[in-house]
Parts: C-alpha cells; sequence; structure tokens
C-alpha cells in the first residue's frame, strides 16, 4: 500500500475541456484488465514534452520527439502496459510508427499528430497487433470523465492509479488541469519522468508551454527517485487544448500565465510524490532537502546521493537511525572542495550533525522517534552557499526485493 | 556463505620475513572475540597506502595520510573493528593520534611510524580507552604466522576472514606477498578500497611502492562493488619490509619489479574477490567486462552502472533472464554519444544484444541457464574504442536487506 496516498475517486480528477480518454483489452501480457488507452484532444491542441536521457531510449520515446519536433501540433496519445517497446530495434520504430498511423486513421488526423507511449518489460517484441485491434474499442470508450480509468490501464507494478487535478479561476473563467501517471520501480527521472500526461484548457502558445513543461519537471518528477535506474521510456507530456473561454496566453509577460503554471506545477509535485509514495515495497516517504549548496546541481547531486544509498534506504526500512550511513553518502557526493567542518543535517526538528560532528545535543532516542515515522524529512546543510533541491524517495525493503525478483513471472 | 569462495588455513597465508601480528579482545561492541590488532614491522621497514575518496573520511585516514606522507616508513599498524570513528570530529583524531603515541610507546618508534585503522559503525564515539588497554596483550600475542588470527579480528559482517598469498623467486631468493582484507557492505572503493594491508618482504624503494599501490588498487580493490556506497574509512596499505636477500629494488626499470609486482597484483585481485563473494547476502559472484570503450573510465562507469543497478542485481537474485535491465543500465551510464546500434552484450557464452536489438540467435532458455549459475559474466562490446575495464559484484537478495535493517543491533 502506498504511504500515506489517497487515489484518486472518479469526482476527484476533472474533465479538461477538449480531451476524452478511452481504454480497452488488448492482452499485453496475461491479465484481464484494460491495457491500451487512447487518448484524444480536440483539433488547435498544442503539446509539449520531455523525455529520458537514458541512451538506450524506447521506440515510442524516439517517435514522440521527432512529432512534438514539428511545432507541437497533437491530436491524440496512445499508450500500452505491459511491454516497453525498448530495446527492440528497427521492429520497435515500425510498430510505433504502425500505431500512429492507425490512431491517425481512426480520429482523421496526421500520424504525426500522435504520440506513442508504452510501459512495460524491455526488450522484448511488442505485440503491435493486439493493439491495433483494441484501438477502435478504446475510441468508443472515450469520455471525458475517463481519467480515472485511464490511470487504470496505464499501471504496471503501481499498486493504486495516480491522478491530480487543480480548477483555478483565469480572468473570471475556469481553467481546468488534469494529470495522470505511473510508475513504481525503474524510477530515477533524468530532464523527464515515468509515464505522466497532463492536459489544461488554457490557451497556452507551443514555445510557453515547452519552456513550462521543461521547468515543472525540474521541480517536481526529476525529483522522484524510487531505485535510482533511470527507465528507457521515461515520458512527461502536457498538452493544451485552448478550450477555456479565455483569451490566447501567447507572451511569458501575461501575468496569467503564473496563475496556470502555478496549479500545473502544483498537480505535477502531487504526481511525482504518488509515485514515489506507492515506490514498489515503500514502507517510508522520505523528503531529503539539502540547502547551503553552490549550485542546485550540487544541492540534487547529495540529495539523490542520500536516496540512493541501499545502506541508507535499508536504515529507514529498519527505522535504526544508524545515521552514520547519511554522513557517508554525503561525502561520496559532496563536491571535493566541501569542508565537512560546515555540515550539519537534521532529521525533521532532531539535529544530528553539528558542523561536522555528532550534535552534542543528539540523543538516540530522538533519532528512533522520527525514524519510525512513516513520513521524514532529511535537512542538510552544505554551509557553502545559498542554493537548496528538494528529492523525494521511500525506503528499501523485503518487498522491493520480492516484487523485483517476480516481476516477469 | 560466501560464492565460491575458500577461507585461508593457516598454512594458506605465509610469514612475511620482518612481520608479525597480534590480535586482542577490546569488546568495542558487545561481542567474545579479538576485536583489536596490531602489526609491528621491522625497522627498515617502508609503506604506501590509497585512502577512500569520501569527503568525510575518518579520521584514522587523515592520521594515515599525514604519516605516510613523511616519506612513507612505518613500524606498526593499529586496527579496530567495531567502530569506524568517522564523523566524530576533532576528539575522533585525538583518538587516533592517541593510539599511534601508545603503540609508539610500546614498541619504541615514533608516532608518526604507526598507522592507525578502524572500522564499523559510522558517528558513534570510539572507546579508545579499551583499544589502548588492549594493546599490550595485542603485543604479546603477535607472531609471525598471525596472519588468520589477523584476519578475524578485523572483520565486522564478513562471514568469512579473507586473506592471500604467494611466494616467488626472485634471482634465487624467496619473496613473499601476503594480505588480509575485510569489507562486505558499504563496497564501492574508489581509489582505494575497504580495509586492505598487505606486505613483502621484497626490498621496495618507497616512491617505486606507491606507484605499485596506486596501479594495483587500479586494477583490483578498485574493481570490487558490492552495493555502491564509498565508505569513509577505505584504505589499502602495502608494508615492505626488504628482509628478502635480495638487493634494493629502486628502480622502475629493474626487471625484478615485474615480478615482484605481478604477484601483489594477483594477491590483490584476489583479496577483492573474495570481498565480492562475501558480500552481505550476496548468492552469487558477477564479473562485468566491458569492452571496446574510448577510455577505461568510460568502461568502468557503465560496467559499474550494471553492477550498481537494483534492478539488474535482484534479477541476477531471481536467477531471472530480465536482460532489459542491463539494456537500460547501460543506456544510463554511456556516453552521450553512444550509438546503441553498436552495442552487444553476451551473458557468458550467450549473445544477447546484437548490435542494439535483441539478438536473433536469443532463447529465453539459454539466458536462463546461464542466469542460474553461481558465477556469471556478462560482457559488454561498446563498439566505439579499444579500452576495456572489469568490475566485480553480487546480487541483492533477502539478506542484504536483512542484514543492513539489524546491523547495530
Amino acid at each position: 500500500m502506498p504511504v500515506h496516498y489517497t487515489p484518486p475517486t472518479p469526482e476527484s480528477l476533472l474533465p479538461v475541456p477538449g480531451v476524452v480518454l478511452g481504454a480497452a483489452k488488448a492482452a499485453i501480457k496475461k491479465w484481464d484488465r484494460d491495457d491500451v488507452l487512447l487518448v484524444v484532444c480536440h483539433p488547435g491542441t498544442v503539446a509539449a514534452g520531455v523525455f529520458t536521457q537514458n541512451r538506450f531510449c524506447a521506440a515510442p520515446v524516439t517517435v514522440c520527439r521527432e512529432h512534438l519536433a514539428r511545432g507541437g501540433a497533437m491530436r491524440a496519445l496512445v499508450v500500452n502496459a505491459g511491454n516497453a517497446n525498448a530495446g527492440t530495434g528497427d521492429a520497435g520504430l515500425a510498430d510505433a510508427h504502425a500505431e500512429c498511423i492507425a490512431v491517425a486513421r481512426l480520429i482523421e488526423c496526421a500520424p504525426e499528430e500522435v504520440l506513442p507511449y508504452s510501459t512495460g518489460v524491455i526488450m522484448e517484441p511488442l505485440p503491435v497487433e493486439r493493439i491495433l485491434a483494441a484501438l477502435p474499442a478504446a475510441r468508443s470508450a472515450a469520455r471525458a470523465d475517463g481519467w480515472l480509468a485511464a490511470a487504470r490501464a496505464i499501471m504496471t507494478t503501481d499498486t493504486v492509479p495516480k491522478g491530480a487535478s487543480r480548477r483555478i479561476d483565469v480572468g473570471g473563467a475556469a481553467v481546468t488541469v488534469t494529470g495522470i501517471c505511473k510508475g513504481a520501480g525503474m524510477i530515477h527521472p533524468d530532464m523527464a519522468t515515468m509515464l505522466a500526461f497532463m492536459a489544461t484548457d488554457a490557451p497556452i502558445a507551443a514555445p510557453l508551454l515547452r519552456d513550462i513543461v521543461r521547468e515543472v519537471a525540474g521541480v517536481s518528477f526529476n525529483g522522484a527517485t524510487v531505485d535510482g535506474d533511470t527507465s528507457t521510456n521515461d515520458s512527461f507530456v502536457l498538452a493544451a487544448t485552448g478550450r477555456a473561454g479565455i483569451a490566447p496566453i501567447a507572451s511569458a509577460a501575461d501575468p496569467r500565465l503564473g496563475t496556470v503554471r502555478a496549479a500545473i506545477e502544483e498537480c505535477a509535485v502531487a504526481l511525482a510524490q504518488a509515485i514515489v509514495r506507492d515506490g514498489e515495497g515503500a514502507t517510508k516517504f522520505i523528503a531529503i532537502r539539502v540547502e547551503g549548496g553552490k549550485s542546485v546541481d550540487e544541492c540534487k547531486r547529495v540529495a539523490f546521493g542520500i536516496a540512493h544509498s541501499p545502506l541508507v534506504k535499508t536504515a529507514f526500512f529498519a527505522s535504526d537511525p544508524n545515521l552514520g550511513r547519511i554522513v557517508c553518502a554525503i561525502g561520496n557526493t559532496a563536491a571535493p572542495d566541501t569542508d565537512p567542518a560546515k555540515v550539519s543535517f537534521w532529521l525533521d526538528d532532531v539535529l544530528v550533525v553539528d558542523r561536522g560532528g555528532r550534535a552534542a545535543s543528539y540523543r538516540e532516542e530522538d533519532g528512533q522517534r522520527v525514524m519510525k515515522q512513516e513520513e521524514i524529512t532529511v535537512r542538510v546543510d552544505l554551509g557553502r552557499g545559498k542554493a537548496a533541491a528538494t528529492v523525494w524517495t521511500c525506503d528499501f525493503s523485503h518487498d522491493y526485493v520480492s516484487i523485483n525478483a517476480d516481476y516477469r513471472s
């Protein structure tokens, strides 16, 4: 069960004018559930996305990049769970293109206006015929209130569907932002994320949308990590249908942009945290904030160093305040000219290391108290600058090993 | 139990003329075993060492660096298990110096000729009084054939003592190399290693000894990883007592140097592999060889990327040929300009990925056969150069989580 996460209800995911979503069964794996999703957007929709930096990126990621590079006009998304279509060479690329062509025929648009997504096992041939056969049923099922069913259809090792929604007032008109995502393992987004799709009816120009996606990914999905493995398929796409009753937002100076951007960021952070809360085998949710760095990159490197240490993660699982392991992780990732005698860290409100050494005030029972919580904040002060960054992770339990030892069976 | 590793016997660890070793009980933790080791070397011994790059390096590491920087004259090593004396600030430094002073008084040498080592829990005050009190007993126990008892005294989560020995003929005279080490978790040496101590009676000049230590560490200990956490205490020291009956080796052009160096490297590789074979919770030993890179660093980065992926490690534990996880790990660590279409990899003799895609010849049952073995070689060809590197790692099992969730209790 996820850590302190209430899955969305049908009512909590607000329809976005100009977007319908439908799921169907393609039996990608031996399961009896929807595993293909078709999202259809109104003509005039523009989209922007960020994708994995993994050199073995999946075929659908390559196709998405090509299609979005044509300006951002977007009419549909087609997603399958159970097979990542990664490490599949030219055949995989042909399969991803075949999906786009089939969807284009079905909804009457250009194949370049379709974005394909895949998630699941890497390096197995995509059963593309079964996906194509399921598309008409997905089209028939498409509804404006289909977000929750869509979130369910893209799950793999996720234990709950994940979604977030905001409705804001922009100059007297309602603007909606809704998003869904999936992901529980192979999570360490790099410039992008697992599979996340968000839409808004705000009429945002494509160049502005691209900036928003990049910036929002940096403070949301790119701060989430479960196991430090950046997947071959990470994708975060944001679509703007323009169907809200407001004038187009075409300038970065438009004060309405900040309002909409804030709602997008709130949803993205909620989705990114949901992935970590539902991390494979997770029993705890840990926020790691590193302050006092010379750059955000430096702070992120130290924060991820703590978040990825198997020794730190197993200590959290055991509720054991074995805090020397955090000291070790900081020491491994801090810049070479970092002065340990200026580094301090806290576990929630408890000062553990005070400028390089164990704090005089630190008592084992205080550390124990915080470590027993299901939500914990580790705060590090590097004592050498003004930059800061926050990442989120989970612990490393027996269930993580079990889940990943059994995943394909 | 370690994977395919036969622990040393008393007879297999050959005495090195000029070195005696003695252990004693200091009750550093609640255990009834020797946990303090004193190694005494003959006057005239020179030593060289490499140490952790962790910014929070332990107090004894700082002191070792200072003492060895004075030219390399070395008379004694004092080691304790159970407490790392790391993250202990100025008090930790004072404790390490106190150990050196006490040993210097005991054996009549300068404190700067003593090297302190500590290994165990980080960030707890060193019970230095108990160590000092145990030193006379360790001195009384010191014997030339004390190597195995010494290897036992420095164990922490190790399940077996680790040692290696070679006797070679150098110009008609016998030269001996013997070493011991410890380490099973927090293993990812960086320019150095866990705790390893080796000695030879070959009379090698200090500058040559420093080169040998650095080079040998690069192809032995620095290729070992259990969990990717570079410890605060990694240290590898090589002492040359000069007691073998041969003329001093003072020039890099001396042909005898290669003979001695090879024996030192063989011992170091055996010790490094022993640590991985006894890795916490290990059920498999995996060698990862990356070839066809533009540089050794590039090959090592990809090899460690595979070795550190929790998803790869759990797949090995499960004997599951979920080889897409290896593809993902390669893609995350390969240089940005790597062409996936030139990358191939093998599992032992089985070609899995042939230039970017699943090999036409690959059959799941062949992958399954290799994955079930206790020793496996992963060979990757990056297809872009002539450099190569090998690293060794183990799998990630339920026992790893159990061991590290319970370590301090």
